[in-house]
């Protein structure tokens, strides 16, 4: 059941792909909604339609706020801020989900529960593979959903939950669950975190004075000026309160499998995952791309903004000069709402112009982080022919995506992923571009660090994405149709 | 848990009672929810905060809007009302209720469930006496409460029924349930409607063109051409599909009780109530009250806009000319949002004015409906005496309320009601005015057409605000201390 | 030229005459605007699309807000009123005027020039009717226009005018203009007040404590618990500050013709004018009326809200019981904003509703303050027949309108209004109701006081209205075609 | 005279000039507006406080609409795009003057004026050095003003010129003003473009289809597609219509002056001017950079965005690697309205974050392209410090900012330059970096193309604010009390 809202959309970004949400969570400071608005102004990358924060004061109890829209634009104000008093808060960004109808304030999160206890909250990123399933179990039982957001399905299990607190009843309720998920949520006096057993989705906690802080990414932490302590480990679930970090390994034990598109794309380059710069591994995906895809050319321009680290490893491997051949409209924001026809069809002209200038009569090699749909590269493509520039050579760095994610991103269905259907030779002539090269697993891997490049058995990260190799089955949609590669 | 919104408050009504919600919904009509609209806008009066719709139509599934504000302002757009579509649709508009901290969006009905057969929505006028354990019970079973709303028990206890239709899983939530209560309910092809075992509230069945409606009230059938077919009978539920109304009597029978205070205040005078007008029922009071409290006087003037008709039966009986020494601002609307204290302090000014070349140097007669804490109508005196009136003589309409009323109509604690405390000569020295007089309890049953006044035994009607006399016993008020009147 | 804004429009109230504007101004009190916000609510009868208020404080100079929309809604908030200090204010409430083909924000007043000396505002209730003319020698003097109002001109002619102080500019201004007005202006320190040489429009004094009050009407001055004065005189220019009021007459002396219509329905019934109440007026008016045009009924009905003192009237003198037989939708607001199909095609029943109960098989007197164009007045016939009544007797209480009004009054061109192109008989055939009776002109005379009813050879009324006697030729319009009622 | 308004601040660039406007105008195609607001879209970098857009079609005359914010938000709606249909259209961007108390939508151009033969709108982008000397005579004349803007000048001496049509009216109007000015302008028919007879700020000339363009910068012609035909000249005044091209001097000659600081900071970097690519002439400096002021680092970091073509440039000059040092949020927007007192105080931090993993241990030179107030230099710096660097080295990419600039930009009053208060040494310690150094006003010119340097007798570019030496005597700002530099 949708309530009516305004029509939001992004037309021009469809090639992309989606990181769905960032979490946020602070215990022990005054004010900590401030802190987490701060917090998911940083984290604003992972999620753009819409925020929530929660709050808890002893005098006020639980608060709330939920609203589309850029935080910046929501949760800065002062009139609103002060609804949210007191020393534990946590909060959430999100991009809506795929297949959605239409975006509705219900599904924001956090999602808040009242138990015979006392209440809680709860905010996630990732996505549960079994949330049909349990839904539907929970519905039969007279459990009402208020949201069609799978993150819903664990407050409900931990309202059924026999245990007699809090963290148990959470404990409980994500025994039941099946894919990737990294929580952050609250009681009245408690904020937890969790990760899911493979530790698909990132969550870094941090001190800031005498609270604590989750965080989704390590540069939320700078923003509020909270020192980074360490990652949550996989399977790990913190419960931190004023006096300190309690550390529970409630699940059985699984091999690592860190998303390895969070290097790639989704983290912001400034964050740090496992101790390593994300804008040196990127910096270094293009160095490995440069050898492995050399080519003869002029200039090394990156497709802004993802593509710009890449670019520079490129052009200092390559010795090609680096150069901004294209150049972002900074005012674009999110999207126009409800456009004229005419806008629509300008597309990424919007957003992007080349330097007319720079580009004519040159070869130009193009680093962009990945190719989905291929809609955009084609565009960008055009612009830089008419331009003037003698030859397009793209590169990118990532392997072709060429499976969905079932694990909290927002990927187009198989048959839409160009490199689903078509060989890579196929994609550049569907691109018509010179020539179209991507890194290989083996060099990703060694830009991530992994010096022998990916463990056949087991592989370091996940990497579904591009191998099909799927370490959580995506038991619903199974269910719905979706076949898994054939075991080799 | 109180989303964050914007302040509303009415500082200048303080002494009237307040029907705390309207109910409305339509089958069987193509765009059944802007039928619902209209109902509800000439529902406006039984609830001014806030109002919700929520139609299904086969396309889409269940689809709602629920909006603080008018119903003119909100749900006569053409953009929200096209996201209503379908041959089914309810509504309900309500008053915040007294101790909520804020009014918040979550608690504005129709709520919304989804069952393992199928969802329905539920909205209710009328109050719960054992919400407050039904709430306890619930949230002990792992029940995710969205609202404070005692009507959300409803949904709740249909979700947990065990039965394999949805009226037979409202019959089964409606047999726990204590209290005064008309429901309109829906599921995706069918109307109910059901009035609690007494028929404390009214509801109404209608016939448009081959649809039905229900409504709180006559009015609301004529604004959309519907013709008044007969009243829900107390205790009985309606199951309505294009095919016709199947009647049901789920509850044990009891001696009806509808509230006496619908026919005094809460009903539009253009209603019909039992076959007699509302409007008519009003006049008599005021024939009564004039046989029983005679004063020489040079006018009758009502208190604007709800103590006319009983003014126009005073002067009609007593022979004393009926005036509009009191004007009413049209353009009052609801309230000021966020006064500047200057505003603030003006109260009952911004609303009614004296018609001073009128009232200069007259005996003044003042009919109003009833008085409760008796602020406004020292204001009033306060007007009329400056305005040069001789004499002020306050004839109100009905009898001291001296309960509070726990079955849907928000009044102070009983402390505060003034008749609660002083008797009716200490209330005319502390109005400040020349003499004070209310009808018998026995003359408003008379005027309601019960010839020979109040049954001792059994009386017709619930009165508990003047009597004390409550037909249901209020179990969660008694849990919080309220004390029952001594029985006799 | 127009500034984009949201469509407004009146849909269901096309068939009265609407007065363009309300005038109010405060000088010497602190946050003098607040008074003006307070008067302005009092006056929103005349105007309701619009307001605007301009305030003067040493430290910050001239201020202004208007807005679109009620005053309640907009000169209430303390955030907005903040910005407005100071010890002089004036303000302006307004109808659009026909012809423009939409609303814009910058013909709302009042309007504000600096000139040499210091600034000037000014806010006009009436017409200027050489206004075109004087407009087109402004512009092409070197003047250049911010609104399509005619008001503007005045502004125009005083930043032009040699003389070396505001108030003889003003005088120097109003020496070219033609028409009928009521001003309130303002300097750095002064109040002003003017009424064009036949005070057809209203403007009285009041006092305020140290300060001073000028007001379209006597209601709002009650408002603000400004004591009356006294009303300014036709020709009169006041110029007021602290100190006191100067008196000046600046004009021609001319016969007085105050608008009889100000009596009939543009005042609010609580105001006074020349000594009298409006009430008692038009009570009287519902007595000549049942003497002129006696009919058998059983029942009198006003037509709400207008034509309720003269209903009260009529059924005095009759003896026939007066009732509400029509019940007013108090929450229908100003219209409704974007309306869908269906409800623009419900018209006048969002506002009104029959009594059913009440009429069935009666028959019943209709007293009405006018007859326009006709539409609203077939609508409620059709209404009260659908309702059983046996018979409908329709009693105006002005004289048929047969000609448009050029001094600040919005009226239909010419071939609109029924009573041009229709007789009496006619007209009640046309809208098919039993009888159909006006009151005459000498009936209507008598009820304001003139004993000896209209004085034939100069009425002491502009009456333009029903009789086409203009006492100020409309220049502008004749230019654009309008023929003048031939001499007799 | 203000009109309330919400606030707006910027208090995180605070260390920056700020360009105040962009002008673009277009006749000869379908929908200009369209084309406008996306013109308006590409030069939102030169305003970004309100834009307008005024449009004229036979049918419904001009129309016009003004709003605060971006472009983005407001003009791309196709409700608010339908209102302004016509085949020729102008429009504006802006920021705030220094020294109004808040901005207010009268102050938002173009301006209009309706004149004996027709209307007018002009948009402009400069200053006019003796607006307030033209406004004081104006006003004695009877000019009304309805804005603080020194472009209304232009409109009022234009509707008291003699002339009998609006081009010879403008450049009557124009030989009265000093300054520097580009304008557009347009009639019922005829677009209009004129830039100052010094050429200060910029002005292009494109074709579309077959239309004409008029744009502040080349960026605005790509986005709508149009060719870039040819810059007005400097004194030039085109007058477009569907037919062509008229081209009028009405100026005496003056040596061309163009600001230098376009080719710094204003201009967007895939803008061309004169021939050369602004991203070209930035990384050129960067290359002067490098050559005049080398230094020993492990890496080269642009302040984002605007340090970035020179960081480019500097490390392709000294090879030391090119680095992300600095990241920038994204979704920082323009700023936050009514921040909360935490967030207020975040600062630079909320836009700017450091990639500590990078920096830490390292000697890092810093990029930047100005230093005005040296408050976010100094925050900088210390993000870098704290993040571990091991030196700090500031190049940047202007010569020192001494003098005010009075030609449209936005400047701090003089003593407020810490260039005007400083020497290079003392701002390298008030900054605290290990370093500071500027580029020369010769490596400058040198960059821009002008082999040899700058001419000391007449300087090729206007470069008053790193100089002094005005090509135009500031009037006004000489009136209220500014010294210039003496003659050497």
């Amino acid at each position: 059941m949708a309530d009516a809202k305004p029509y939001y959309a992004h037309p021009f970004d469809d090639s992309k792909l989606k990181e769905e949400c960032g979490v946020f969570g602070v215990v022990g400071v005054k004010d900590a909604a401030n802190f987490v608005a701060l917090g998911l102004h940083a984290l604003q990358h992972r999620g753009q339609e819409a925020g929530g924060i929660v709050a808890h004061c002893p005098d006020q109890g639980f608060n709330s706020a939920r609203r589309f829209g850029y935080v910046r634009d929501n949760f800065t104000k002062a009139s609103l801020m002060e609804t949210l008093p007191g020393p534990v808060a946590i909060g959430h960004v999100r991009y809506s989900t795929a297949g959605s109808k239409g975006a509705v304030i219900r599904d924001v999160q956090p999602f808040f529960g009242e138990f015979s206890m006392g209440g809680a909250a709860v905010a996630h990123n990732g996505n549960l593979t079994n949330a049909n399933a349990l839904r539907k179990e929970l519905i039969e039982r007279g459990s009402i959903f208020q949201s069609s957001s799978d993150s819903e399905c664990i407050i409900h299990l931990m309202a059924r939950s026999l245990q007699r607190n809090i963290p148990e009843r959470m404990e409980d309720a994500l025994r039941r669950v099946e894919g990737a998920f990294s929580i952050v949520a609250m009681t009245r006096t408690k904020l937890m975190g969790v990760r899911d057993p493979h530790g698909v989705r990132p969550l870094v906690l941090g001190k800031i004075g005498d609270g604590w802080a989750l965080s989704s990414e390590t540069c939320a932490l700078d923003i509020i000026g909270a020192e980074y302590v360490r990652e949550v480990e996989p399977g790990e679930m913190v419960v931190i309160t004023e006096k300190g970090v309690e550390s529970h390994f409630p699940f059985r034990p699984q091999p690592s499998k860190f998303c390895i598109f969070e290097h790639v794309y989704f983290s912001r380059p400034d964050s740090i995952i496992g101790g390593q710069s994300v804008y040196e591994t990127r910096r270094q995906i293009g160095v490995e791309l440069a050898r492995e895809t050399p080519v003869e050319a002029d200039l090394v321009c990156p497709v802004p903004d993802s593509g710009t680290p890449a670019a520079i490893g490129f052009s200092q491997e390559s010795g090609i000069p680096y150069a901004m051949g294209i150049i972002r409209n900074q005012y674009m924001g999110r999207t126009f709402i409800e456009p004229t026809e005419q806008i629509r069809n300008m597309g990424v002209r919007l957003k992007l112009n080349v330097n007319r200038a720079l580009i004519k009569g040159k070869r130009v090699i193009l680093v962009d982080d990945s190719v989905v749909r291929g809609t955009t590269s084609r565009k960008i493509k055009d612009m830089i022919l008419d331009a003037g520039a003698k030859e397009v050579h793209f590169r990118i760095a990532s392997p072709p995506t060429a499976w969905p994610c079932f694990y909290g991103v927002d990927t187009p269905e198989r048959g839409k992923l160009l490199a689903a259907t078509m060989s890579e030779d196929e994609m550049r002539d569907h691109l018509g571009v010179d020539s179209l090269k991507f890194i290989s697993l083996d060099g990703l891997y060694r830009a991530a660090g992994q010096k022998k490049g990916r463990k056949k058995s087991c592989p370091q990260y996940c990497d579904a994405c591009f191998s099909g190799e799927y370490p959580v089955t995506p038991a619903d949609m199974i269910e719905k149709g979706f076949e898994m590669k054939a075991a080799e």
